[in-house]
């Protein structure tokens, strides 16, 4: 969509400049000629009769280097010795390590951490399993689990190609929410060993951030292991979306003076996220959602629903949505919906379809890199815009979600994440912008914004630490004072082991 | 055995003491009437006619604590305020931390990190798979992964309570080898299922670290999935300790001018270490081993055998020892044996059987706490003697392996620890100690020697990248130059993407 110069295409050329007057100027000109952005300029060494730089640029694309490093080499006096890849760089040897807490350079220190002290702590928690909450990692980590079939907008790339994003994952988990996160990618597309596996790597974690695995098996997987297991299961993919934009919404409608109830919404895309945006949505009182996937709008009359081939996932909302049983893809009915969130692909609807939405029209279009319409065409007919990209406005991003939700949950102890939980977050995360920063281009702090998580973490842990007030749902913390139990007299005899 | 005072049982004591001359002392000395052992005393606090002091002690055991406590209460003008075990605050939130290599606080580094710049990395590696092993934590990461059914001396006690043995495992990885190991505790003893998890979750790890997991379940586990996975798998209670043992025997066979070809050798143990050991002498040309289980002397005409309820590790070994078929416990097949291994429980050889072993006795008595005969006991007859203990001469510690044969096989892309790369090993940590050195109570380096890990490496990569002598070994090295290839030009074009 844009071929304007990204940090992800950032290049460092190591020039050698013949050292006479307005050479410097002349490289940054042929530079920029070719359309890139001159970041840090850094002198190497000043050699016999030249000087060495390091120039950082940033380009549209990777494509443009090779004409790149020929513009240089063409001016006279300058020649490119090296081009280093600085997304490349950065992901030499992997984006995380394993830190020791303690270091382990005496006899003294070994003895505590490692033989023999430590059967002491192993057998506290033989004694009490409750206990590796509190002497072991558990307490602060999660597992970044993804089968990499569906990672961003890649597909099925498989789980080796997946780890750079889970552990980009771990990083924004520690960097944002101080949660310890390892990325877990697993060598099966079968949900019966997936489950399997997760279940088995278990008991090291304190909860499961589920990862780009492809809908409709991720619903399942999900839904499963949740119930095999006494951790969060979370796939970001579905509830992590959900919540952002369920954030976004709230403050779309307060400055718009609208409520939800009364608000008709058209979803385009049924996926992992779709499905649950429109569930979180149904669950804050929308009342009024029509539903596309790639056959049209979702309603019980469709062939696929009477025929049973619809999946469960969507046979669920196709009997809690569209009560008119409007049929036609998503240009067809739009006609008077307030609030249009595309999960789905790029440019799925004409941009003049949006003409004919209601009034104040809010356009959620969040397909990446290229939104279902292009920003600056839905800016002529609706009043908010909202992408999931970093270089519009009003980014719907998850990580302002996961990290504090997990923080949370992991603070509270908490067996799952609640729909409670979920609204306690997205409200969390809303609250950042105040009524008086509150505007069309500002409905979603920042990413960098620090508060978020904090926020989105107290809030989730008051949440889960509240007594539920919809029956059925399971108890969201195990025994409340358990975890201070063998803390309390801890110091004198936490193991026994002795009288 | 022992009741000194030992770091395990470490507890510091706040203390008020009034502000009178001699009172520190008498503090001090009803300290020691318990038999304890002061280390530091720290100043906290001088408040009006007192002073609070941080006194910490080790002790023989938590079961002195109380009384402990009492004789400093009983000292007029003395009172405890509070006790810290400090073995159980230093596991407080687990052992290890995840680090993110590089910080994620702007824009361009969460472009390049993260979204959409990680698409590219993603994408290279979905080109070529072996690009995992440059642009993620593949390179140097091992899992450490145990069911806990056979920890420490503790036995089966399940996956939660074996967790900080394995954290304190990924803290010696990284103290020593600069590894990232990451605990993974298995909640199955099921081996098709131990398997089956291994197996899903390998592509993020360049290693699999199996960890007490009770025998003889290991012995199929590893070879399983040894076969399986193209990353080494290495049980390391069988082959860190087979290593560590051929190392202090090479030594102790130089220092008393031996061959191993013509050494007696009795051991007793047939577990998890106690088969390996045996295989490792075996390969290095030991023959004349009997082996001992808990039915006595295995050999080819014991009843087990004959009637096929004997297990096929152990199966394997009678038919390759033991050509007499010697009957009977360890005290009736010891005479002449010039090397006595125990690998089995405390006692279970009466020390003065070891008068009727042949010439220049060399004992390695490594059961722990608990060696099979004690060091003194032992000393009264053997030349040599070793333990797994780290308060005797001669400490057979598996520290001395695995940090370094893990960063030797990660540093040559190994894709298993063969025979060669074991024995190099264990010759690289018995020459640390040079012909100068080596004396009968020094015939194997200290665990916190620095130079081990490093020479380890090197003697096993070396091992790992030469031709292999024998047949009918998998290849070690996947295509030597493989690894170097997206690097090459990498920097111009890694990922495509672009012409």
């Amino acid at each position: 969509m844009s071929a304007s110069p990204s940090a992800q295409y950032s290049l460092t050329l190591r020039v050698q400049i013949d050292h006479l007057p307005g050479m410097l100027g002349r490289v940054a000109s042929a530079i920029g000629a070719v359309g890139a952005t001159i970041g840090a300029i850094d002198l190497v060494a000043i050699e016999d009769g030249h000087t060495i730089r390091d120039i950082t640029l940033q380009t549209a694309d990777a494509g443009d280097w090779p004409a790149l490093r020929q513009a240089v080499d063409a001016v006279e006096g300058a020649r490119v010795l090296e081009a280093t890849d600085l997304t490349f760089q950065l992901h030499e040897g992997g984006k995380i390590a394993v830190a020791p807490k303690a270091p382990l350079r005496t006899r003294a220190e070994l003895s505590m951490a490692y033989t023999p002290g430590v059967a002491r702590v192993c057998r506290a928690i033989h004694e009490d399993p409750e206990r590796a909450f509190r002497y072991t990692i558990k307490r602060n980590t999660v597992a970044v689990v993804s089968d990499g079939t569906a990672v961003l907008g890649l597909g099925d790339i498989g789980p080796r190609a997946a780890m750079p994003v889970m552990e980009g994952k771990a990083m924004l988990f520690k960097e944002f929410g101080g949660v310890d996160a390892f990325p877990i990618c697993l060598d099966t597309r079968d949900s019966d060993e997936i489950v399997a596996a997760v279940r088995a790597i278990a008991p090291g974690f304190g909860g499961i951030n589920l990862e780009d695995i492809a809908a409709p098996r991720c619903f399942e997987i999900e839904e499963r292991l949740q119930a095999e297991l006494d951790i969060p299961v979370f796939h970001d993919d579905q509830h992590g979306t959900a919540v952002v934009v369920l954030a976004a919404l709230h403050n779309a409608l307060a400055l718009t003076d609208r409520r939800l109830e009364e608000l008709p919404i058209l979803i385009v895309g049924l996926g992992a996220a779709g499905v649950a945006v429109t569930r979180i949505l149904l669950e804050a009182g929308a009342r009024q959602i029509v539903c596309c996937d790639s056959r049209g709008a979702l309603h019980t009359e469709r062939a696929d629903y009477l025929d049973g081939s619809m999946h469960p996932s969507k046979r669920a909302l196709a009997e809690r949505t569209n009560p008119q049983r409007l049929a036609g893809g998503p240009a067809e009915v739009i006609d008077g919906a307030q609030l249009f969130i595309g999960l789905s692909g790029a440019r799925v609807l004409p941009p003049e379809a949006l003409a004919r939405m209601g009034r104040d029209p809010i356009v959620f279009a969040m397909a990446n890199p290229d939104p279902e319409v292009s920003p600056e065409e839905a800016a002529r007919h609706a009043r908010i815009v909202a992408t999931g990209r970093s270089d519009y406005p009003n980014q719907i991003n998850n990580v302002l979600c996961f990290p504090g939700i997990f923080r949370g949950a992991l603070d509270a102890r908490a067996r799952r994440i609640t729909e409670e939980m979920k609204a306690a977050a997205a409200r969390a995360i809303a609250q950042i912008v105040s009524p008086e920063e509150l505007r069309e281009d500002y409905i979603i702090p920042s990413v960098f914004n620090r508060e978020v998580a904090g926020a989105v973490a107290a809030a989730v842990a008051a949440a889960a630490s509240a007594p539920q007030t919809p029956a059925g749902s399971a108890p969201q913390t195990p025994a409340g004072s358990a975890p201070q139990t063998p803390a309390g007299s801890a110091p004198q005899t936490p193991a026994g082991g002795a009288p």
